[in-house]
């Protein structure tokens, strides 16, 4: 199972994920020389904080949005950047929040599972029921792929639908229960799923609720750093310091420009390493 | 309001919706002759598809996950496709699901509203919130821009999050009641909000309840034809036979292939006009 690896790569370098959300507007003047075409600008900014921060980064996760709008050349760098973690054994996750049934989610599963924008793991979004995880299930099972389902956003928004109340649980509890019904099929050794949950890091004490609650799911928390999660993300991890990632994109991947460098590989290390100090990777 | 164009789209050429799922499976080879470019081969079997029906047909959705599985390739056809309809003054949703927050939904407004994959609507998912649909409102007050935003769908599935029960109402009334609240600046003279709802057509009862309950929302049914909804579907039109459309794709993008025919255009249109019959356009 796919999240066996994970768990070996957080096991070995602790509990970083790094979010290439790429937008235009974080790459250097430098990376634009020489009239290269866009999709290796925004491939070779990300590959300078790939190769810089991989020994201490347990997994890379792309926001499909910002090649979105980067339009058919950011799709190129975002195949292109997935092609490469890939080709140096690195895992990947393509955050794409699909939710879809039937037909069209098979035909996701085949553009994110084995297509042009193969990644190891998938974000996905359960609004329309759990028959929008069903079409993956035979790529988790037989060909180590994992997805991650929204349970629990640290938006405000999260109170619209997620946290609304049903017989005495939340939306977000029935997700993650039904979440928990599908792993027999997919638990790994390690104890958990490669079906896995996003629960968000910004109210520690809900997350370590859900962390208790839900011992079969291996989390991804985003909104440390830009989005106000900090340390406190802690209480997501279980006790030996495993079972979530903590994700960081703007903080890592904009550090350069808060000190006014074009030194993206310098910088980007030094936000993992303090990142790093923060999560309490390795002591 | 871009929902006074549908509204009288609708008025002059009847509810449908043609659904361009296009699956490479469903393209005769002699739209592969000549080593045309797979974005060609795809764009021209749609381009066949909307010249021949155009004038019955009030809409035309793009599914972007068939897109997706074709890679580069096909996200180039699904940007062709979207500018020839444009360019033909034809109205275009892009049914991409998304449904993210913050920056991340900004990116994604950049990409589908302005972008290199700019459609009139887009549908989303909103299980994060209704800070989803926050950062598409500039451009559905300014530019002329609508959304549908999952609501009620009609796959098994929906029993799971959409029709849990909250207050004596299920979720997806939550859903409904505040895209209702969301509406008083994106009004338009036909009694619409270009913020519009997806209903399900495989249950009649509850989607005519649905239509009866949120009159500001104009709808999307999918579900015609392949997924089993048939005429029932007219209980979600209200009383001047507009404020929906019903979405049909594989009934007729691939009803030359039910006819062992490679005519595209010949029974794309024969498709249309029987479903014209069935929902009694112009009756």
């Amino acid at each position: 199972m796919i999240i066996d690896k994970l768990y070996n790569e957080v096991e070995k370098k602790g509990s970083i994920c790094v979010g290439l959300d790429t937008d235009i507007s974080y790459i250097p003047k430098k990376y634009f020389e020489d009239n290269k075409v866009l999709s290796d600008v925004i491939f070779e900014f990300n590959k300078d904080i790939i190769d810089s921060t991989k020994d201490l980064v347990a997994i890379y996760k792309l926001q499909i949005a910002y090649y979105e709008k980067a339009g058919i050349q950011g799709l190129i760098a975002y195949s292109k950047t997935l092609e490469y973690l890939k080709s140096q054994n690195i895992l990947s996750i393509g955050d794409i929040k699909r939710g879809d049934i039937a037909a069209t989610a098979d035909a996701y599963c085949s553009a994110h599972f084995e297509g042009k924008f193969e990644a190891d793991f998938i974000t996905l979004s359960p609004y329309m029921g759990f028959d929008t995880i069903e079409p993956f299930m035979d790529q988790i099972k037989n060909n180590e792929k994992g997805v991650f389902v929204l349970v629990r956003t640290s938006n405000p928004g999260a109170k619209d639908i997620e946290e609304l109340r049903v017989d005495e649980e939340f939306v977000y509890d029935k997700v993650a229960t039904g979440l928990e019904a599908m792993s027999a099929e997919t638990m790994g050794e390690c104890g958990y799923s490669s079906i896995g949950a996003v629960v968000g890091g910004t109210n520690p004490e809900e997350l370590q609720k859900i962390r208790q609650k839900y011992k079969k799911l291996f989390f991804l928390i985003p909104g440390y750093g830009a989005q106000g999660g900090e340390a406190d993300v802690l209480v997501g991890l279980d006790e030996n310091h495993n079972g979530a990632i903590v994700n960081s994109s703007r903080g890592i991947i904009t550090n350069h420009q808060k000190h006014d460098s074009d030194d993206v590989k310098k910088y980007s290390r030094l936000a993992v390493e303090s990142m790093r100090e923060d999560l309490k990777v390795g002591l």
